[in-house]
């Protein structure tokens, strides 16, 4: 579907539940939101926003909504500039009769399953909000400010009728904070970019070979031992639940076990499968250590520690990982091969399933449900176990139809630098699912992933943000939301407004390219950086030789995945090829960004000269030149329709092959729409 | 003393003191430091930096140390790309002949007076810090990350010896956080700026009218009727210390006290000298809440919260405020007259003083100095009390003479959006003092105050950075280092470094632009925000009425201090004028400035036409273009030598005088260069 049948669709729609006559005007007037909500129905009219506008709230809410309607009236008062006289919203100060008027008929609980649903009303008159809970009321606080418009004569919100639900009960962000910590404010404005979204999960990754990052009072050699001093208190701890629990966002933590539990076996090397002394890890990739699963000492251990840890979350899940162990220490170990003949245990992926039905007894015993990665899916486990599918679907398909409820990460790797298209349309329950609607019912949702090996605090909300507004809407919104074009639009817009809770997705970059160009002059390392992105998938580790303490400031961590420029640059030639053949204006526009980065590289190698980080991209750089120049020649040819010289063209494709090529665990984005002009001159 | 000159004098000294001959290319470089040390020889020679590059200690180093040079080489990585092998320097892993050696004598403590001294040397076969404590290792190193340099081979430390150690003991920055609360990362990160420019005290303004911010269990109604909960936990006050005593820095709390007290007496009525009852204020201003010093009750009060806060804050010193007490409280109340009458207090301002004596008797009781604003300046208040200098330099001096110790802050408000030049130049010891040596030594040294009426934590660091890094070289540098070109020019240089902070000083003024453009086409606002500034003084507060929930997200706010672009052409234009006389390369460059002015207003008008919120700064915009047309005419005019058109003169200079006017509570900062090219034409 491209975007004019989407366009048309969606006027359609509304003609069909229009209850008054809408004006070509107002047609063309879709709100630009993300998450789509469920119904939409414009109408005709607005709501004009002027200093005296009020936020009201009526029914049973509790403090979390007038902590959250105030923080909205600021937020809008951050975006228009306007002086409104109300300060705080709270009980005591409630106005009577507000511009917008939310009601609720109870606090909703921060679990699984509670009521998100909300109806929102814009007319002229005035703005309602209707919720059964407080945590719609959020949801559609928010879907309030993204309604926020302006014109010559001011800001506006246009009539509408929106009723909005979500279509998945759980909808997560990983965070790692085990391979390398991230501070409490970058939780906390993820937090209120979740929060933005409607992403109501974070999985809080918290242990790994690398380090252990929470405080653990009957264990402290976890933390002082495993975590070079980056750890959250639990005090910190707490503070971050509270500032979720004020979005309506769960936490759950994640503590990873047999395996990636190097930092544990620091302090405590009696739980490991073999003798230490352990050290914390600096590489990436799947480690040895593993917990002794045939020792009771381990199940001592991990009662206490979960009896703490348990009190610490309140969550209702508990993710114990599982993933990727490797067996090593428990081939290499005669008494853990003799336990398992002992008790019929035929090989390690039994004996992790004996672990985890045991560690399911003592979260039984804590009142937590368990969560974990897809290894875990083992069928003699009761089926009040959470799969979480990373390694592909077909896990969660099995677990569906074996009863199990699961959630679904697979695809959703944001850590892998895939285009945001990529994710949006990887369907928890895709529309060929196998799955009858019972089985359906079984999959709770999704989660993206933010694993941590090449990400700092310094440059994590770019690779969460913006594609995480588009997973979040494949969780939120129906099946038939997917037009890309469409989302694409609509990102770039929410992309801005994410800013305004303190996210350095966009800042940093200037910030970075400062840093690198050792100055002001940064316009030619810019206009590179543009057209570029990082290495995908798991390539980048394979380019370098990466450890923790490894520097994620040079040029790659400055490129963005799903660079824009670049991105745009590849529609242009796709529409020029295919719809506006040979039109003149696409044309002049194509040339002028090829002109731009064809002379780019003669003031880029200025700059190198007193930025040695840089010399590691000169030859992309190179590249890019030359690259455009060839764009340049065959563009020409294609548009003049010149006769071709098949040399010309063989060595161009020669060469555009070669540049795909890495140069500081990076790549040339606008090479396959150079590659499409070559092809099309040569009518191949 | 120009640029010239004083590069002269640098060359000269280093001729002097010189030990090998020194080519002409390496007298060009002198490093970019800035505070500039007390004592720098430049050698000949480079240490190059490599991979293999290690940092070992020796000595009686703490913690503190070993985790602070493990940070300076996590930086020097993530400025040079560098994949360092060392990863953590603890004293189990501590590298026995490392390319940067730190000796120190012993752990220094975190108080005024503590030695901070260090010398530095940079040879060709490796880098030596030494110094008495790790105090002074630690500002040593900050030294040694600012003479980071490059070439077209790589990274290198030119060969150097600096002898060092602070002009002033008391070199300080007030964050109020009373006005409006500024979150933990934003302390944390002003902390790691303040440790880069070899700042020392932290004055943490933590009570005011419009908040009070700290958890106190004695009495909680402080913080949770107070705070509208925006405080900081104990907790968190905690790990602010610790993290300010690991760079070496003091924190001093501020309560502020009698008058500036609103906020505690919402709790408590029954501290004030009028019946409640009270509310936090939202207005900015001198408010009439006082304490009432007659009533036992009030010592009893403070008595209970001294213990409290004496016990949470360690350092030495504690801050009273003591100022803007208005008396209207206290004119008002009969038995405060009548205790006057009874105790023989002929004014409020003796009775103050009373207030002050009873409370520094509480102070010292807790093993505290007492330190407040000069109000409390008493001839009669023992020399064991520190003054405050805020309302000039002569409170100064008379407390000198009297024998107190004192602490300047007149002309460092930095609030009051002044450019650099006027706070650098500002010397709280200036040659001219008429104080004997011994009275000098009273002088402690010198505070930035970063008060909060128009400040977010979103514009924080942009009102403290750049800027407080010159103050900080004025407290620790000689007073001779008084170059204002130089300054400008070393400071363009620290200021990026100072990004590395996590400090948004830079980044968010492209984010403001991009939200009040509401889009990316945000060259037509850039280029108007790059040649304007806020009103100075308390100007701003006069045109618009601004509440503690006003907006601080407007131009106003997006546009800096002393700014860079509209300084530089300034810079161009006296140039031209002066030395260049009729330059035409000078000419071409002043008037490809003003050509982009005068076209930028009509970009400019289709950018308001969505973003209402820029509309009060239309006819700035279009004044902008009109001054810039003049300019480009007076530029014309005078390069050629043609006759000038009187009448065009005149009406001209009544145009631009008019141009003066604020918009937005903003100011056109190229208008004085504009106004010099026209009366060049007239030969004013």
């Amino acid at each position: 579907m491209n975007l004019i049948s989407f366009h048309l669709q969606i006027i359609l729609f509304i003609t069909v539940i229009m209850t008054s006559p809408v004006s070509s005007q107002n047609i063309v007037e879709i709100p630009d939101l993300m998450p789509m909500p469920e119904e939409i129905s414009v109408k005709t009219g607005e709501f004009r926003l002027a200093e005296d506008f009020t936020i009201g709230i009526k029914g049973e809410a509790g403090t979390r909504l007038y902590k959250y309607a105030t923080m909205a009236l600021r937020r809008l008062s951050g975006r228009t500039g306007l002086f409104f006289r109300q300060d705080f919203i709270t009980p005591d100060k409630n106005e009577s009769s507000p511009d917008l008027l939310i009601t609720c008929n109870r606090v909703g609980e921060v679990r699984l399953h509670e009521d998100e649903s909300y109806t929102l009303t814009v007319s002229e008159s005035g703005i309602i909000i209707d919720s059964e809970t407080d945590m719609g009321a959020l949801r559609g606080l928010e879907t309030f400010l993204q309604l926020l418009n302006a014109d010559a004569d001011g800001y506006y919100f246009h009539a509408v009728v929106i009723k909005d639900s979500p279509r998945f009960a759980w909808r997560g962000l990983l965070i790692d904070v085990g391979r390398h910590f991230m501070p409490v404010d970058v939780i906390k404005r993820n937090l209120d970019a979740m929060a933005a979204v409607k992403l109501n999960v974070l999985h809080w990754h918290l242990s790994e070979d690398q380090g252990f990052r929470v405080e653990c009072k009957a264990f402290p050699k976890l933390h002082e031992m495993g975590s070079d001093g980056y750890y959250y208190t639990q005090d910190q701890i707490r503070d971050i639940l509270k500032y979720a629990d004020d979005r309506g966002i769960r936490v759950m933590p994640e503590f990873d076990m047999p395996g990636h539990v190097s930092s544990w076996m620091v302090g405590y090397p009696e739980l490991a499968s073999a003798p230490g002394p352990y050290e914390i890890s600096r590489r990436w990739g799947v480690m040895d250590p593993a917990m002794d699963p045939t020792k009771e000492s381990t199940y001592n251990f991990l009662d206490r520690f979960f009896r703490e840890m348990t009190g610490l979350f309140p969550d209702e899940y508990f993710h114990i990982g599982g993933d990727e162990n490797n067996g090593k220490q428990w081939n290499a170990n005669w008494e853990i091969r003799r336990f398992m003949e002992q008790n019929d245990i035929p090989d390690n992926h039994a004996l992790q399933s004996y672990f985890n039905k045991r560690i399911l007894e003592l979260l039984t015993k804590y009142n937590k449900k368990m969560v974990g990665w897809d290894e875990i899916f083992q069928p003699d486990l009761p089926t009040n176990i959470v799969i979480h599918s990373w390694r592909g679907k077909q896990a969660m398909v099995d677990a569906a139809r074996r009863g199990y409820q699961s959630i679904l990460s697979n695809g959703y790797y944001i850590d892998l630098i895939r285009p945001t298209d990529h994710h949006y349309l990887n369907d928890p329950i895709p529309e060929d699912s196998p799955l009858t609607d019972r089985e359906k019912g079984l999959i709770l949702g999704g989660e993206a992933t933010m694993w941590a090996e090449y990400i700092s605090h310094e440059t994590i909300d770019s690779r969460i943000w913006p594609r995480t507004a588009a997973i979040a809407e494949r969780f939120w919104s129906q099946g038939d939301i997917d037009n890309v074009v469409d989302m694409y639009r609509r990102l770039k817009i929410i992309d801005l407004q994410l800013e305004e809770h303190g996210l350095l997705h966009n800042k940093n970059q200037l910030m970075f390219i400062r840093r690198l160009c050792r100055g002001y002059d940064t316009g030619p390392l810019k206009n590179l950086i543009d057209v570029i992105e990082p290495m995908k998938g798991y390539n980048r580790g394979r380019h370098r030789n990466y450890r923790q303490h490894s520097p994620l400031t040079r040029v790659v961590d400055a490129a963005k995945p799903d660079a824009l420029k670049a991105r745009e640059f590849r529609n242009l030639v796709d529409r020029y090829l295919e719809t506006d053949k040979k039109n003149e204006k696409t044309y002049d526009e194509i040339k002028k960004s090829l002109i731009l980065w064809k002379n780019n590289h003669t003031d880029f190698i200025e700059i190198i000269k007193l930025s040695p980080v840089l010399k590691e991209i000169e030859s992309l750089s190179e590249d890019l030149s030359t690259v455009s120049e060839i764009g340049i020649n065959a563009l020409i040819y294609f548009q003049n329709g010149w006769d071709t010289d098949e040399k010309w063209i063989s060595e161009s494709l020669v060469f555009i092959e070669k540049a795909k090529e890495q140069r500081g665990q990076c790549e040339l984005m606008i090479i396959p729409a150079i590659e499409k002009l070559v092809k099309a001159v040569s009518g191949r």
